[in-house]
């Protein structure tokens, strides 16, 4: 069986037919598979029991990948646009450090950059039936950006000063060691995390600690707030975007369903 | 006192006279009566005062609860709809562990099961006064699904990436011990749990913590947006419904400031 | 200086001229002074130095209630319907704890009770200026009640079944002794508290919890999104509320500050 | 090179050319600058080594905020209102402290002041594109307020009731040792933190936990939704801003399906 440069094109790059839907569904399933081979790895029992199988999956994955990657830079027509973009630099990082490993051997890059693959899952996913959505979150987190920004930086301000606050307050002897570790403590607090490796015990160090739980409490509700109206905002704009004009009297913001002109009576079909 | 077949069949199917709501009445107490025993029995020294009292109660439950199965599958007209639908399969599973545990002594899928026994209120409550309220939240989180889906899956790859980084950066020596204990930990963290007993000490990792706390603390905002713009959508298609009806056709659901049927191009004026 | 019987009523429950607004001020700061004092004496070293002037305050305060819930009583015109109202048995709590301190040493009864004097602000505030806001906080969870029941209900089913499964799974070494310590647990863990007292510490343990911490995080948005929606529609609801109507052609929904109808150009004026 | 006093004033209290964006970079990366030192001359094995180099930075930065404060005072044409501003009070702050040091060695107040200067990078900030979205979310806290009190009274009375039976129940031995301490313990508890520094021990405290952390789970949904509500509303307001115009008065705002202007009763068709 013999195909075409541009049919091979198709099926790798595009997701509407059963070969180019198969071929995705294969790199899927390798990239999970080589994920959880990392996870399963970093077990030490695991490591002890099967490290020799993990790292000869690990080179299959790695050449499978390596295969895909090039296939993909013979295959694309405009090849220096593909490699010097997101997923196409995901795509090097994906198989880069194993031959970087044979030369030099820092396992923790390798790790860290093993983990990364689940990022390639995206661009499969891109082509699916989840564009739409996901363009409507990135839409609405886009126009939300400013103001999030503005909350961020309010919740660092606060991080600072209370962070100082109850280094000042609570002392060493707390565990509130330095300024960094007063910040730490209140971002640990302000976003109701809580974990309790280091806790206030003096008198006012609580009370204190009390009004940063209930501000951090209050506004939570502010991101929220702004990424639901924003949301709330485009649901809407879709929802009253007809663009149907009569050709009669040029009412427009007709339904598509309309038969006839709801304002002059005139027939739509 | 006889009563018909099709009367009975209306008490226990129907919940719309006296007769039907005390025998969802007394169904709802005895399903309540044995998930409180289920309960009470695991407690180590009320098992040992009262085991033999619970025991008899689960008997007595468990008989009653197969009495009540039987007269389904004799009342409903279509057997083998009820047997294999999900109700079905809860009221079989409801009482099928206690015959099992007459013959093998599995008393942990005997616990688990009792505790199963709680959705069967479902059915009960569904044919109360919740049932549209339950729709609601059913066809909101319904079409919030697929952008919910979009956001645990980036939420899983952050946890991936970050339980990677902190297995990396804070090692086994503060119990990040392997990948899938720093994704543990990440999402503890994530989700603003924070239960403390894996927490980071190394100044970068406490620094790797907050970043990953205040991401997890904004983006609650995202699901939260979802759900509240998806609801506020439906409130107000509610909301709009408008109840001017074309005299003509019978189309209804015009605006108040239509001048012409939109389905038969009738004058509304 | 001598004051009419209705005089004095109104400034003890009026809150609309001077002297009874002073009267509403008093009464404030004399419950928060009394609820303080119950705090601190609370405090060991505290009452160690001051419990006998603490005491002292508390039969001050306990005086001065009394003669208000005096004062109540004979200055209503339907004395029997405020001794039974909400209001009129917090009156009675606030005072009568200390009177029968006289007869039964009860100590536990009456520190709780001197904290459910705080209740009696809302008296207070209730004829201020927060009426209409807290109203509109009342309607929108009234409106919201059913859907929230259902919510708490999926969450207790949730709990149960996830608190008896940690119990089966984790057992007794981890601090998981019955299933109501599961479900404690659980729903430590799913409000995403995370006291960290109990955790789980096997891998399928970690692995539950996991789904359970996820499932709280991305379910704390129903209720947020019932409230915010609901919220939503009677902002809405209260902004298009505009009957004025115009004379000529019957158009409605004009806005108080139009000078001619939109429709038909009718003078309003 | 000679530049005008109104020129200068222009660089220093403007942001609209490349000299006055310049000032405010410089500016910013000065106030980011002296703020990291502070952070860093806070831990103790940094302060050991580099304390000296802080010190002299600290003195230089000290030296450069009393140019810029005095040359805005030079500057301004109403020096009063500078002075007793919000920002002059924030400007004098961030170099008093250095000179009060000369005088009386309190260093905890130096610390805590150096941290307040973050504050200053509001005012920056207010000139740049912050400045719209930063006035949204002030507009939608400000119409917020009232109904954002009522909601932290009503948490701090829960917090009061909950704290004194919670101190009662479990007692000095769970950690309970006063009504404070149950306050402290009901607000970590409520807002979700969960330190896990004091919990309960006894069944019956455990069961009141669970409660106190289902409210807590529930009720965040009102300030999500009092603000997400109020956000919505004025983006739908802003959203509903037509920029249809009569030709005749000028009057704007007008909806696409008036037929007469609303405010001088011209025919718009």
């Amino acid at each position: 069986m013999k195909i075409s440069k541009k049919r091979l094109a198709h099926i790798v790059f595009e997701s509407d037919d059963r070969a180019s839907r198969t071929f995705d569904l294969v790199l899927l399933v390798l990239i999970f598979a080589s994920v959880i081979v990392a996870i399963l790895d970093s077990v030490a029992h695991l490591r002890a029991d099967y490290g020799a199988l993990f790292y000869q999956l690990e080179l299959l994955f790695t050449f499978l990948f390596t295969l895909e990657y090039l296939l993909r830079v013979w295959l694309t027509s405009r090849t220096m646009k593909y490699v010097s973009s997101f997923y196409g630099i995901v795509d090097l990082l994906a198989i880069l450090p194993v031959y970087l490993s044979f030369l030099v051997a820092n396992v923790q890059l390798l790790t860290v950059v093993r983990s990364l693959r689940l990022l390639r899952v995206i661009r499969i996913l891109k082509l699916g039936r989840y564009l739409a959505e996901a363009d409507f979150i990135r839409r609405s987190l886009k126009a939300s950006m400013a103001k999030i920004q503005i909350f961020l930086f309010t919740v660092l301000t606060v991080v600072l000063i209370m962070g100082t606050m109850m280094y000042l307050v609570e002392g060493p002897e707390s565990g509130f060691t330095s300024i960094p570790k007063g910040m730490y403590w209140a971002i640990v607090t302000m976003t109701t995390v809580g974990f309790g490796d280091i806790t206030p015990v003096t008198t006012l160090g609580q009370f204190m600690a009390s009004l940063i739980m209930l501000l951090g409490y209050a506004i939570i509700a502010v991101p929220t707030g702004i990424v639901s109206s924003e949301m709330a905002k485009m649901k809407s704009a879709d929802h009253h975007a007809s663009t149907r004009t009569c050709t009669h009297c040029g009412k427009d913001g007709l339904d598509p369903s309309d038969h006839f002109c709801r304002e002059c009576g005139n027939s739509l079909d």
